[in-house]
C-alpha cells in the first residue's frame, strides 16, 4: 500500500470532520476581491495531507472530547500552516511545492508575503468566532513561538557545529508546537480533561517533531518527483539539519571542510548534489531516523491511557505514517 | 512651531496613556530569545509618531469612553502598524526608515518576514488577553482587509489610467481601515455609544485617507532628510498615486510617454528625479492637497457632536497636524 492509501484509511474515522473543516477553509479564504480570490483559490490547491486538521479531528474524538466546533479549530491550525507553507516559500526560494507553483513565482514576493498575512488574519478572525476564546488564545501564542523557531533558525545558518539539543530545540518550536497546539486543542477544546490534554499536547509535540526530522531527511536524500516539492533546499539556504550534523559531526577534517564547501562555494549550482559528493550521508540520515523512531514509540506510549477507539487506532497508524512517509 | 513641537502638543492630554501603551508594546514584545530581543529593540527605534495609537487614547477621552485597558487596545493597534511596516519594507526594498536601516537592511527578508509575523501574533495573542473580544475581532476583520488594499495596490501598479475612485478605494482599504479601527475602538471599546462610535469610524476613515494622501505626495515631492525615510520609492515600485494620477491625466500624449517611461524605462536609477524632470507636478499635488483638506475637514464635521474638553481640542488639532505635516 502506498503511503498515500495509509493515509486515506488513516482519516477515514474523520471523513465527515475533514469535509467540514474544508468548508470552513473555503468559506474563511473567500474574499470578494478578484486579485485575492484567483489568489487563495491557486493555493487551495497546495493544501497537501492536512496533518495538522487531521489531529485536531482525531484527537477531538479519540479523547471523546469532539464538539461541533472541531471541524472549525482545525480549518483555523490548517491556515496558520497555509500561511506559514506561504510566507516559507518567500524565506526559502524554493520554486515548486506539491508540483504547483510556489505563490512567489507565480506572482511575486510582495504578494507572498500579503497573502501569507491575509491567511493568518482571516485564521485569527476566525477563531474569534469560536464560542471559547481558547483556540484564539492557543493559536496566538503558537504562531508567536513558531516565528521565534524560525527567526532562531535563520540565525543559525551555516553553524555546523550546533548541538543537537539545539536543532531539536528550533525544529520543536517551528513544527512542534503546531503539532503541539493541534492536539491540545483536539482534547482540550473548549474544557477537556486536563491531565488528558497535557499528555496529547506531549504526544503532539513528539509526533511533530518526528515528522520535522522525516522532512530534513528527505531534503537531502529524497527525490523531487516523489517528495512532490522542492529538494535540497536547506542546503541552498544553509540549513544545517539532523542529518547533515551527524554526519559533520563523525566526519574527518578534510570531510568537514568538503562539507562547509559545498554549502557555501560560490557558483556551486546545486548544493545537495554536491555535498552527497563529498560524504555519505547514510549514516547520519540513519541517525535522524532512528531519532524520529525513538519520538514516534514515545508519542505512541501516550495514546494507551486512551479508550479503545477507530480513531485511537487511526493515531497509532498516523505513527507509523510519518515515519514512513516518502512524501 | 514645528510640526514635531505641534504634535508633542496635541498629545499632551494623553501622556499618561501613552506611557502606559509604550510600556504594553515593549512588555507584549518582549521575548527570552536573545537573535528576537536584539530585533525587537532596533525596531523600537522606528517607532515613529504613533498616531494610531495616540487617536485610540484621544478618541476614548472625548467620546467619554475611556477605560483602563484603553492603553493596551492602543498597543496592539500600533503594533499590528508596526507588522505592516516591516512587512512594507520587505516590499518596497526602501532603505531608510525614520532614519534607521529597516531590518530587511539590517539583517534581511527572512528574518523581516518573520518577525513581522511575530508582531502580528504577539498583538493578536494580547487582544485576547482584553476582558471583551471586541478588539479581537475587530482588529483581525481589520488586518484583513488591510491586506486585501495591499494585494489590490500591488496587482494595480503601472496602471496609469487608473480612476481617482479606485485610488481611494485602495488608499482608504490600506491606511484607512486601521485609523479607522483605532478611532472606532477609543469610543466603543467595549461596549460605547453606537451612534458615536460609528461617527468616530468615519472620522478616522477620513482621516486615514487624508494622511495617506499626504505621504504619497510626500514621496513624490518631499526631501528625504526631512521627511525621515525613503522618498521616491512609489516610483520606484510602480505605484501610480493621486498626485501623479492627477497629472497623468491632465498631460499630453508626449508626456504621458514620458512619465510612463519615468516609471519603466530600464537603466533609470532615481526614478523620482526622472519623472520630476518630464512633469510639471505641482498642480498635481496641489490637487491632491486639496482633496485631503476636503477630507479633514468633513472628518472635523464629525467631532462637533463631542462634548468640548482637551482631548476634542487635541483631536482638531490633529486634522491640522495630518495635512501641515512634513515627515
Amino acid at each position: 500500500m502506498s503511503s498515500a492509501e495509509d493515509l486515506a484509511h488513516l482519516i477515514a474515522p474523520i471523513e465527515q470532520g475533514l469535509a467540514a473543516m474544508r468548508l470552513a477553509i473555503d468559506d474563511c479564504c473567500s474574499e470578494k476581491s478578484g486579485a485575492v480570490s484567483d489568489m487563495t483559490s491557486h493555493i487551495a490547491r497546495f493544501r497537501g495531507k492536512q496533518l495538522r486538521g487531521a489531529l485536531v479531528l482525531l484527537v477531538g474524538q479519540a479523547s471523546e472530547n469532539y464538539t461541533d466546533e472541531h471541524p472549525q479549530v482545525a480549518a483555523i491550525v490548517e491556515m496558520i500552516h497555509l500561511a506559514t507553507l506561504v510566507h516559507d516559500d518567500v524565506l526559502d526560494g524554493a520554486e515548486v511545492r506539491r508540483r504547483v507553483a510556489c505563490v512567489n513565482e507565480r506572482w511575486d514576493n510582495q504578494i507572498a508575503v500579503l497573502l501569507g498575512d491575509f491567511l493568518y488574519s482571516r485564521a485569527f478572525g476566525l477563531s474569534t468566532q469560536l464560542r471559547s476564546r481558547l483556540c484564539s488564545r492557543l493559536l496566538a501564542d503558537t504562531t508567536s513561538r513558531l516565528c521565534v523557531g524560525e527567526i532562531e533558525q535563520s540565525t543559525m545558518r551555516y553553524h555546523f557545529e550546533m548541538s543537537q539539543a539545539d536543532y531539536e530545540r528550533i525544529a520543536a518550536a517551528k513544527t512542534g508546537t503546531l503539532y503541539s497546539a493541534a492536539c491540545e486543542l483536539g482534547a482540550r477544546y473548549p474544557e477537556g480533561d486536563e491531565a488528558r490534554w497535557k499528555e496529547m499536547r506531549e504526544f503532539g509535540s513528539e509526533l511533530g517533531l518526528a515528522f520535522q526530522i522525516i522532512d530534513d531527511c528527505l531534503d537531502v536524500v529524497g527525490e523531487e518527483d516523489v517528495v512532490g516539492k522542492s529538494v535540497g533546499n536547506d542546503v541552498a539556504d544553509g540549513k544545517v539539519t539532523l542529518p547533515v550534523l551527524r554526519t559533520y559531526a563523525e566526519a574527518n577534517e578534510l570531510t568537514r571542510a568538503s562539507i562547509r564547501d559545498a554549502y557555501t562555494m560560490p557558483g556551486i549550482e546545486n548544493r545537495r548534489d554536491a555535498l552527497r559528493e563529498v560524504c555519505d550521508l547514510h549514516p547520519g540520515t540513519e541517525y535522524a531516523l532512528n531519532r524520529a523512531s525513538e519520538l514516534v514509540e514515545r508519542a505512541m506510549q501516550r495514546l494507551a491511557q486512551l479508550p479503545r477507539s477507530p480513531a485511537r487506532q487511526a493515531l497509532e497508524g498516523m505513527g507509523e505514517f510519518v515515519l514512513q512517509r516518502r512524501w
